[in-house]
């Protein structure tokens, strides 16, 4: 009995994160390639004493399951858009030259009013929410029927919205439908894609820092679908590494004085970030890490003061090799002063690709079991982990991993 | 009642180590400065949901309860030394300069032939093993009546030796007491001191990579007197932000082509530390750590053939300021490579001095409490855990100190 | 016959270069420091195969006929300036006390309109711009007065002010002096400044990249006054290294494809560039060094399209410790991409200093020597050196110091 | 009248260096590349107001009259060669690869005594050292007969040899021939081929820190055969940024107390510096710049007391990608400290390759001139200029540009 088909959709399928995600996936199954930075492929876990193969434990869907597809604002197949990518060797892409070339992006939900450095050529004519929402509906049923797929997920990889700040549209499901009827100003296509993903009873994973789901509108939402949902903004460089050595610094009790953080990057991602509406996003999604991992409130006298500065600066030169600087100002021993510099000379969509496909894995594992709503154990992936209210989120990539852990334990 | 009191034994009292914790202790004790770094000071664990403070649930030796002492092989007293090691501030130091000038050195058993660089004037004149031994016991001894001390722990901040392999003299505590009758060239003075420690009752600390009680002889030793012991090499400056990275890399399953780690500094210990002897000592410590957490066997796609080097160059313009600089090459998604560089502008005493602290309370609560031999749960401290025959040494900073927060539960 | 006396008078007084600057020289005067960094003290030159200290051979002032005095925003003695700034050891300021208690600013002339971060307490009363200069004229004449002073230089070690465009108030002496008369907004504080002293016949340094002297209206001033000027901003840390290094590749035709600059500091310049306004004005000085230096027209196949961006973030655990990291792109033999970081962590007032006395002390050597105007020559201490019509600056600071030299050697 | 033909023979020329600049000139021939870094291309000198090409002004060979050939311990021919040195891309390899497969080393003189971590298989038989210089003139005769080339130059790529101190067999060119004669074991290879090129009349540049010619033996021995000769140590990654920033540093009068550098290769130049008999070679040659660029006998009080450490470690993760690590300590206004660190992501050969090509034409240049013995002119190009008796070698590469254009004034 042949297996089940998985379907993994991607808003923003022709960027760098995803080109690379997809062209590697095939590489793998191909065996042309490891699957580095996956849990999901490469990972274990101990249960009784007993090491378990993650994938094979939790009954994950394979590699060979898997069907892609996505939307994107330019019309490249994916191919073309991996080269324009500049992530792989064209040598590396050209060995899944044919089956890259299969993949085209439907037309995108876009609005430059929401990503002010882009132009997309490849976009819906629809006008309206709830036109553009059946649009998506329908691209989804579509592809389901096309690929002769059993079930889906939808993970966000395309750009950073500008800021947007949860307000009453968002405070009720009611609320939303309303502002969907209204065609609210303060709904964004984030969300269209989200409402459609959830009400066709397909999960949905936020990459980006975007509000999107992180409202009470779409708990209300999940729960009425049954429907589990993950976020936000993919932990992949510099936040990674700060989300790494805080910890480090927490558990020898080490004082901060201030923290320092600048990258440059040249990608679409860089571009994107250099209007101040989404760099806000993001800089709200990078700033929040350090609190909750070194409790200031318990600590005062060690992290009550610290100064957190976060910079991103668009550099061409740097292309997708996105590179951070951090400067760390920590005391130790009666308050003498110590410094600690990371150059992280990092590529962004090779650390995302492997983030994209195990939460990809997760979330349809979750959907499977039943849970629904906002999966907190999948907050190892995420720079700001989207949770309940009354909750706080955990940053400690290390707590992260054990919650992670805990769960797969669970469920084995 | 009053509270009993806890001495501190420190060989190499009057190097940069001992004076920044001997100093800053007092500091502490009259409020002039905060502890950081101190886990039994600050820090406190959870026992069913429950948050304790660390010192008071484990019923820890008080700071107002210590007393120090030590030998060294220059005869400054404390206020002296610590003017001369330059970690503190000149204004910082005389606040507690009547109390650092009451403590004086005793000699030290020093042998040239195990630390080349240094040249020690403040030595003990007895010729031969057991005088020696005989004579350290006998200032313990002193050092307890003088002070009126109830308890006390030795604590090793002195210089690291030069390499030595373990062999037959080392392989039971029958050929090590031969040994020492027959004045074995295979024992260092740090085995001098260990032996007249635990022989006197007293629990034993070795902050330095130095092989001392780290051989079947000593395991029979404690055993036989009932005392604690915990070693070695203090971890603070560049092997502990490994220990931190590592774990991180380990948990997202990057891959590590290598790493390359140099230090400068320029104090003694930098000084000691330029001789190929004593280097091969703190190499081999250095090391070792990155194995155990990367565990290469159960990924050798990963982690199968990493290059790993460490190199320790002396520098004095540094001085006490130790810095590190690392150069991390890793691998993702698809093996493709990326690089982490860490630039640690550290100060060596002043990670050092709260792990001196924390060890001599815990050691002694250890003794207390009827612990004997190796003390696996103070791992977190040491580059270098000793451990027990057939045992893994546990190097990831996350691992450690979940196996301390565990003991203390069970202790509290 | 004693020597004449030189007054420096320096608007900012109370700041942290000033404050630096003036105990420096008394730490100097009283044989307690050297004067590092100062060419006019430490250097020589060559002339005719002859090695000749620059002070003796030029005839300089020497520092014991300086005699100081200025403005500030603030009221405080320079003890207590020192003190606040930051940058030397109380120790070191301690035994100069009694000379800096002596010296207190005089009220300056401050609009927060062009520096909208502080906010000035001891402020000149005076309205209007003709009312403003009267009163620093005034100034000036009391200084020269009560301290018997000879002759006198005024060096602006003020704030930057925000961006202003020339426009046609600046366009002519004229337009400049009819826009005095009718309190035109194109003219800030420094232009008052300027204009009083050299209408007193005072010539005037601009340590800022404030536009101030670098119109036609002011050459036509100079010109009438036969006073001379040098200009603009000092050229210290992340630049001074951006003109070493870059004469470096340009030596060595290595192409250049990027630079990225960021800068953190936490001292009151970092606060007033934290406005957009006043960055603005330092990040048109920071930009322009490169391109007189790499010459992109005669090689653009090296030099023609590079992406050169600067940063500056405020950052206060830094203080006055200003640091830059530099990240530049560079390309060799057939295109192939290098990098070169730099990790400067400099003190901006150390190195500000020595560039004052110097320039102090060069400026009025030029007034005795009758030399008018812009002096090209002193271009080696300037990250934006003003220049006559139809010239172009010179930043390479390698042909700055033969600039320099060759202008001593005329002058022996 | 068809060009002269300029003969480039190559001890080393299957190394990365060689590989790379012939197959780097040859792309340049076919306008596949630009020669970045090639004074000789790209470069122009002014001369009476009046910019001039360098090749075109000195009349200077042109890259289509250049034939290349060399010898190698590993007989792959030039394709096979530039593909194991992994520096360019296989692409850009590979559309030259008719044109390097050509190309194949002749036997080389080699012996493990001088370079301990290589096993060369592609070795001459012969035995003494008489015979095997008879060998390469024979090989050098062989070369211009079969190539049709009217002149040749020797520029040694090849590996550091041990350390050699200069002793009596150096002493003279009477002294030296008795050593052949007598096969002294102070000899190294690259003695030999640098006595058989001058014999037949051939400049040598020697690129590594190997004494070779730089003896009173190979002085006379030029003189004798009307030869110029040039070296040694080609200016490359670390030492170029060392003598570009140290000329800043002089020429604002900072001090310095200390320069850290380290560098860590992997290419097989690294290998043989892991030897500490090649590395002592190499080291002395790197460890010389400091002293003349920032003349400690004028300035003690900044430069009387530096400490200057060099490390090279062997790192294979970094390939033909050196990067070097450099924490320069220095101090400012009143001895103040600052740190400046410097990492650079070189590129050895990258650098390498365009040095090759401006020695080669430069030195034909002089041959043809008539000019004969050490070319001081040439300094800018190496790590540690060979200079007459009694005179200093000159480091800053600003003096040494300055240098090279006076020359080619005179010569233009």
């Amino acid at each position: 009995m042949p297996e089940e088909k998985l379907g993994i959709l991607i808003p923003g399928i022709g960027g760098a994160v995803s080109t690379t995600f997809v062209a590697g996936v095939e590489r793998v199954r191909r065996g042309l390639s490891v699957p580095v930075g996956s849990l999901t492929q490469l990972g274990s876990f101990t249960k009784n004493n007993e090491e378990l193969p993650v994938s094979e434990a939790l009954g994950l869907a394979t590699l060979d399951s898997l069907a892609f597809g996505g939307w994107d604002i330019f019309p490249e197949n994916l191919h073309e858009a991996s080269l324009k990518a500049g992530v792989l060797k064209q040598s590396d892409i050209d060995k899944v030259k044919d089956f890259l070339e299969e993949i085209t992006p439907m037309k995108a939900v876009f609005s430059k009013e929401w990503v002010k450095k882009l132009d997309g050529t490849h976009v819906k004519a629809q006008k309206g929410h709830r036109a553009l929402i059946d649009a998506l509906k329908e691209d989804i049923a579509t592809f389901k029927e096309k690929n002769k797929v059993d079930r889906c997920i939808v993970i966000w990889c395309a750009s950073t919205e500008r800021f947007l700040a949860p307000s009453k549209v968002h405070s009720s499901l009611e609320e939303f439908e309303k502002g969907l009827d209204e065609n609210s100003p303060d709904i964004p296509p984030s969300m269209l894609y989200a409402y459609a993903a959830i009400t066709s009873g397909v999960p949905f994973v936020n990459g980006a820092p975007n509000l999107t789901t992180d409202t009470p509108a779409f708990n209300q939402l999940t729960e009425k679908y049954r429907v589990p949902i993950a976020g936000k903004d993919f932990k992949t460089g510099q936040t990674l590494m700060k989300t790494i050595i805080a910890p480090g610094l927490r558990a020898r009790l080490l004082g901060l004085q201030g923290w320092y953080s600048t990258n440059i990057l040249g990608n679409r991602d860089g571009l994107v970030l250099d209007d101040p509406g989404s760099f806000k996003t993001k800089e709200e999604s990078k700033l929040s890490v350090l609190d909750s991992i070194l409790d200031p409130d318990r600590h005062p006298e060690l992290y009550g003061d610290f100064y957190h500065k976060v910079v991103i600066n668009y550099y061409p030169p740097r292309g997708d090799n996105k590179e951070g600087w951090d400067c760390i100002d920590i005391f130790g021993w009666l308050g003498y002063p110590m410094q600690i510099k990371v150059n992280f000379l990092c590529r962004d969509s090779i650390l995302a690709a492997p983030v994209v496909l195990d939460l990809a894995l997760f979330i349809d594992l979750a959907h499977r079991k039943g849970m629904v709503g906002i999966q907190k154990w999948l907050s190892f992936y995420f720079k700001s982990p989207i949770h309940n209210k009354g909750e706080l989120p955990e940053h400690n990539l290390f707590i992260q991993l054990n919650m992670l852990e805990e769960k797969m334990r669970e469920m084995a």
